[in-house]
């Protein structure tokens, strides 16, 4: 599959994404401050990686790629919700995020709190309303992406982040928090896939492995932009993960240690790919578009 | 039916309910402070009035009301986690609830949102895996309570009271606010019960009418005792509302226009109850004990 044609891809559900969700939320019998506040960061841009992983994984299987647009409408309503979340003041107390005003800074904290309880509550909604799938198959989604999502997975990862705040962490502190705060979210993006797709156990463990390694990868490859990236291009200022003396891997690894790592996390990545015997080349570019992203 | 036996019904669920709660928060495979802050609002008291309800419509089918547990647990972190997301400073600021210091008071804010993050998502969570029921009842009881307390639903309420803070309201618009505020939990609490029971589409009628009845009498009570209504009892100062210029019934009806409209909720909530021709004695003296509340 040529790049072209993975750019073509992802351009088209990307933007297929952003109407569904924008009609989902406009639909909402809400009053218009909290569809507006929802809205603003569905949004709000970014690359839509979680979606076009699933995507992706469907289309491993030479499925239509279309019949897991709400599990992705969900996907990326609870991705939102914890990016509006983290922002807040007595968290992250970010202004800006992708160049733009963070939700709290254009509605306001309590709108903007209940805009995140609002998306990650319609995030299951949209799950059990799905009509092209069966009740076993929204149950066992909606069992994962809870586990996924919640205390054990991304609240879990998020709640370690803070803790280790100002403080030295271990090499696996550090690891524990990125497979939970970011590993686990891109992780039930695939596995969302091949649910829906009725893989079997073995590919089910595969596209799990693969997924980690994704997971681990994309948090490496963010760490190391902190240090080498563009800022006009990242949309944040650059070195500001040092700046909050935060535990990185370039820290704790050298910056080639780290990129070392990113290659190897690629590599079993592709590996368990490969093992699939799916339709997987999207995926590949996908897993490669990652680890040299530049933004 | 006593009024001996429904207090007995009550404690003994009550105290089920909570040891369910803590066992699944205690296995829970997460940081300790999360566990923590989320244990910590969990059993931080209360009447169960929503999990009391759903029991009590359990067992006006002749069914085992121990069967909707999980679901009764799931109802009871969401209400759990919007009292934490309301208690926060940029929300109604409240250091205590129930004479208890409020989660972010002992927590931090940060912790305490993330508290309130965790019990939405796990909720959904308990009730995907819950083992007595099948998939078509979990997706459809999913499905009702994310529109319950989503945008459309309490989280809607939420976002109306706090645009109405300060301002004089129509009735309408205090309606709107009680009726998804509190309304539409209690109302998916007995909803929950006729779904888990497979109830006639009448029988589901005459619930959904019995329960927001029965909710509007809720508040209509609590802005009474908030009037008439004695502190050490209620856990909060009395006059809280008039200090805070909020619209009640009894600012807008007069006292005793709010008592006569008690009364009206009362007698028709408990007049659909009666046309359902089940076994709805608890429901009849749980009507009874929230219309003449002392707290």
């Amino acid at each position: 599959m040529s790049h072209a044609t993975l750019d073509a891809f992802m351009k088209s559900y990307k933007q297929r994404l952003e109407e569904d969700m924008r009609l989902a939320v406009s639909q909402l019998n809400a009053p218009s401050i909290i569809k507006e506040a929802m809205d603003y960061s569905l949004q709000a841009g970014g690359k839509r990686i979680r979606p076009i992983l699933l995507f992706a994984t469907i289309q491993a299987f030479q499925r239509d790629p279309v019949i897991g647009m709400p599990i992705a409408a969900a996907l990326e309503m609870i991705h939102t919700y914890s990016l509006i979340h983290d922002d807040l003041p007595s968290m992250d107390n970010d202004d800006f995020r992708r160049g733009k005003l963070t939700n709290h800074k254009v509605f306001g904290e309590a709108f903007a709190i209940l805009a995140g309880d609002a998306l990650l509550t319609f995030g299951f909604q949209r799950i059990a309303e799905a009509t092209d799938l069966d009740a076993e198959q929204k149950v066992r989604l909606i069992a994962f992406l809870a586990k996924h999502a919640g205390p054990e997975g991304m609240v879990g990862g998020q709640t370690a982040d803070i803790q280790g705040e100002n403080k030295q962490l271990t090499f696996e502190e550090m690891e524990y928090i990125h497979l939970h705060k970011t590993g686990k979210l891109l992780t039930f993006a695939v596995l969302a896939g091949a649910i829906i797709c009725e893989a079997s156990k073995q590919q089910f463990q595969l596209f799990e492995t693969f997924a980690t390694h994704l997971g681990l990868a994309f948090q490496i490859r963010d760490d190391i932009l902190d240090i080498e990236g563009d800022q006009m291009k990242l949309g944040k200022p650059v070195g500001s993960d040092t700046g909050n003396q935060k535990s990185t891997y370039p820290a704790l690894l050298t910056l080639d240690g780290a990129k070392k790592h990113l290659n190897k996390h690629l590599k079993a990545a592709k590996q368990s790919l490969q093992k699939t015997e799916l339709n997987t080349e999207l995926l590949m570019e996908l897993t490669d578009l990652i680890g040299a992203r530049d933004h």
